[in-house]
């Protein structure tokens, strides 16, 4: 941490930083420049910073280590690749994950799952406890829903992801997920996070709405902090003034993490733009930016769909966007599995 | 909800708007203009807005109804007034809230507690259990803490607030603590929210750091829809690019709540500008905007606190501040108790 | 546009309300559903939606017809195609605009002209009137930088863009560049747009730092309504809480531009993300995302430039992405010239 | 500025960044701690300190000069009153200006100026050149409209301010107006900052749309580096994701800005709202808080108002809230004048 002074800041305020500090458990290294004197506070506790800038003379409190070390590369320098069933997320590998938002019904999962078993798609997603901003929509199937997940992926040999919302629904889910899925309203749910630090499957983080890459990756280190190494981030759009689009896809955050982090990171471009013709060009422009994976919503009838109808593919889109994917995944060198 | 067809779109794709329409339950009113064609669907079926946007010929859909129904002023047109132990929230009174982030141990409460008693503060808060955004951070005293504010309110005849986490915690806190707070994080854990729906204390509610006031009321919607009608909403700051303060703290929140609900607003002007100095001047402009209420941190000693201390006043500077929100408050007709 | 009543209003507030937009030269419509009446507002006028708002007994109002007309789809259905000297900008084709932020010297317009004219590139950036934050920046070398430009463009036959500060500064820009550049904190500088619209040269339309799409489509209406047809919209970035990256660039902008307008959008990953490791990934996203140019910061030696040098190329880095840059065109059907 | 290096970073890239920053003429002070090596810079020189942030090794760059110098309290620490006749903004005192959003004729300014006079207000707005989103909304009166301004204000004995869009009208401005306003859009306008540094009378500098307060207050020191040291600051609104509001009123910026800088700071509730409702509770919380002044919109006739009607008082009205804005001015220790 570094502590700058004011300019021409006295002697004896600058001492009574350093006994502060010192007071803390930290040492002092102090060095005078030409107009401020900065002080070194050096040390392995925890304080928080805005107690020494309310100390006389100080004009500003500077922390210099990383918030984070399990998640980062400076912990782990190679990538960490998931890999569920064969399908790979991270270190080169671009996984696929396609669905419903939510499970409606056996023959909807059915359909659905057969068609893209067929284009070569492994990894099935589908809401079975749905997060509804008003407590008046449907709420999803529960754990009649994941049953029905189960079977039909049991069925063409698929993994399945869904997302889970309490504490008490883990052991449920462990039971018939192989991704449970942490949505974005949840990400700073921490008690949920330290349960999923527990178990030993892997967790899709969604990143939440107004979270900074910092804030998800702390959210993603809680998980890791409990013991379970398996997180795949993922950014679904952000909230910001422009209302065109639900949220605003943050493809930068792909190169950002990246650099930052060993863990895969995936794009959901239907949740972030709410709208089917916006799907395809985020697809695309998440793979040529390398992302390690997505996570898209296909439905066999969207027009019928009982939520999130607007934002799912019809089959026959994800078939030709898929083969698009493959043949950009090969120009930036990645392969989509 | 209307639907706004293109400019001289054709008959045949404002009839399959219309036939889409009634398809789910909705009446069909056509209105013709000088430009646009406009359909009003009438009906109370729920239906996403997406799916009809997505028809040909379709410019725009526009939902009419408020997504609200028991948080609305149309539900119930005078104030909700909530009273504790005397101390009223609503309907011309502000009720104050005061105490340190966390609870640390007895001797800190109990200074802070009869110092606020004496200034004739009467609901306490203290955190217990603390949502950090590292899992390294302080992580509260758990129900310890919840016993200490306990004690220490029974011995000054206090209410007390505190902010609850998780669903299995709720049992825990009916029998320690007045209000049950929920954190700006965890504004849409539903889960949470339906499960203190059905219990019969007052809930204060945090708006969420990028919550519209909408999804706000929505999430009060939760628990009353739940059977419980005690809800208290706090404002406590948004997330904007600015970031000198902490959060922005939205003081129009206050007028604008108060035109569509109900219910008690309070502002939380702590943990919105996150530095002491600014505590003052925000906690006078709620007041002077016609707030129903305050929650503000207080320290016996903020230089030592294990949370927070540098948004923590002191408590003489509290017992200052206080006078001053009295008067203001009889300057706009309201009533600090 | 419509106006919606509250539920269950008096027959006299609607018949206010009638009075008052007919006396505004509106002619109006009144359908009654089972909650809401709503009444269309039908005529050419223009009126400020709040005034009606404010009457008593109305809901909402709602604007129907888009305040854009030029710019739009409606009017013009094909792509507008924007050729400087055969470098084609929409239509299938994406342009490449490359160069140094600041124009230096003609030395370092010499090398970097040279080198990007070796690759292909045609079109030459290089800003002579610099917007700076600060009074005390370095900013521009002025009308000196504008003939460097020319001189350098013309000895290698490509041609040039710079940007435009003050209408007073427009016949000097006129002598000098093919492209007159308005830069995001300009994007409403109403005068300076309608200068442009006089003109007779293309105009590339930075959108502003918190601009929502429809202004920056409505100042682009500023300046074809002028006259001016040729106007490029440029994507640079939107700022949003997330302060890792500079802004943050707004690629779903791409789709939702080109389905509203027939104007070409270019995207500007340098200034978007402020660093270069992330330009190559934010290009590859823009061009597999359907953008219609890129302009992209190059300078033959960044350490030593005077400006920006930390977000450009080296121009073996641009040679490179821009191979790849044309591979994902192929793939996405567009064509890079 | 700091240097931070990487954990355990070689020798060998210390030394390189040491060289680089003495090539770019400042002094080192390398300081070595447990984790890191921080190295300051320290000298006069304008570096972008991302051009160090891409040196290998290097953590992050920090700078601790604050870029602005003539704004601050540190060049000046008594608070800049600005006195236009008799009415002062600044040190303790509160001026009041108030008018309609547009002049639309001598009448209407007439009636205006004579209630405002009457209720003891002394400084006029009204805008001459309207700065609007659609090219085909009404622009303002141009001259004329400065003619009637000042026709009524000498009348009256009232002091004048309107807002100037472009440098080439600055003369006329001098000749008619005792204030110059700068739009919001116009905030980083450099071309207009520094023209208006040149003349001698006082500006009143809207914030931007999205600025920072850093951003802000470096276009003041725009104004004031030409030598102009009459700059009035005014908070308007900042664009957030809530748009229920028009825009987020940032009442914190009042102290924050006033701890920075010696100037003095309006706000202006009547665009930050949007709405006639919410500028009463939005004035008041601005006195509360602490601001130098008001700038708030009134009409004789909102319905019939050319141009934003509805965010504009009654006389009436007005007349009633600066009765309260004397008496909760008084409690917060400011003089309205």
């Amino acid at each position: 941490m570094l502590i700058v002074m004011q300019p021409n800041t006295t002697e004896d305020k600058i001492q009574k930083v350093i006994d502060f500090i010192k007071q803390k458990g930290f040492d002092a290294h102090v060095s005078k420049g030409s107009d401020h004197t900065v002080i070194g506070a050096v040390g392995r506790k925890v304080i928080d910073k805005r107690d020494i800038e309310l100390l006389p003379g100080v004009k500003e409190v500077i922390r210099i280590s990383s918030p984070y070390k399990l998640v980062s590369r400076a912990f782990q320098e190679k990538d960490t690749i998931i890999d569920i069933k064969g399908i790979k997320f991270g270190g080169g590998n671009v996984g696929i994950i396609a669905g419903p938002c939510t499970v409606e019904s056996y023959d909807q999962m059915d359909i659905t799952a057969s068609k893209l078993k067929s284009y070569g798609v492994n990894v099935l997603r589908g809401g079975a406890f749905k997060p509804r901003t008003s407590p008046y929509s449907f709420q999803g199937l529960g754990e009649e829903g994941l049953k029905i997940l189960k079977e039909v992926a049991d069925k063409y040999n698929m993994a399945i992801t869904s997302e889970v919302m309490e504490v008490s629904q883990i052991p449920m889910f462990e039971k018939y997920v192989d991704i449970l899925q942490v949505g974005a309203r949840n990400m700073q749910n921490f008690n949920l996070l330290k349960s999923l630090g527990e178990i030993r499957k892997p967790v899709l983080l969604k990143r939440g709405l107004s979270a900074t890459i910092e804030e998800w990756l702390m959210s993603a280190e809680y998980i890791m902090a409990g013991g379970n190494r398996e997180v795949i981030l993922c950014e679904r759009g952000i909230r910001t003034f422009e209302h065109i689009t639900r949220n605003t896809l943050d493809i930068s955050a792909i190169p950002v993490v990246q650099k930052i982090s060993h863990l895969p990171i995936v794009v959901d471009p239907s949740h972030a733009t709410g709208l089917r013709d916006k799907v395809a060009p985020m697809s695309k422009a998440a793979v040529a930016a390398g992302c390690d994976g997505l996570i898209i919503e296909v439905h066999h009838s969207p027009d019928t769909a009982v939520c999130d109808g607007a934002q799912s593919l019809y089959p026959e889109q994800f078939e030709e966007l898929y083969k698009e994917l493959k043949a950009l995944a090969t120009v930036v060198n990645k392969k989509i599995n």
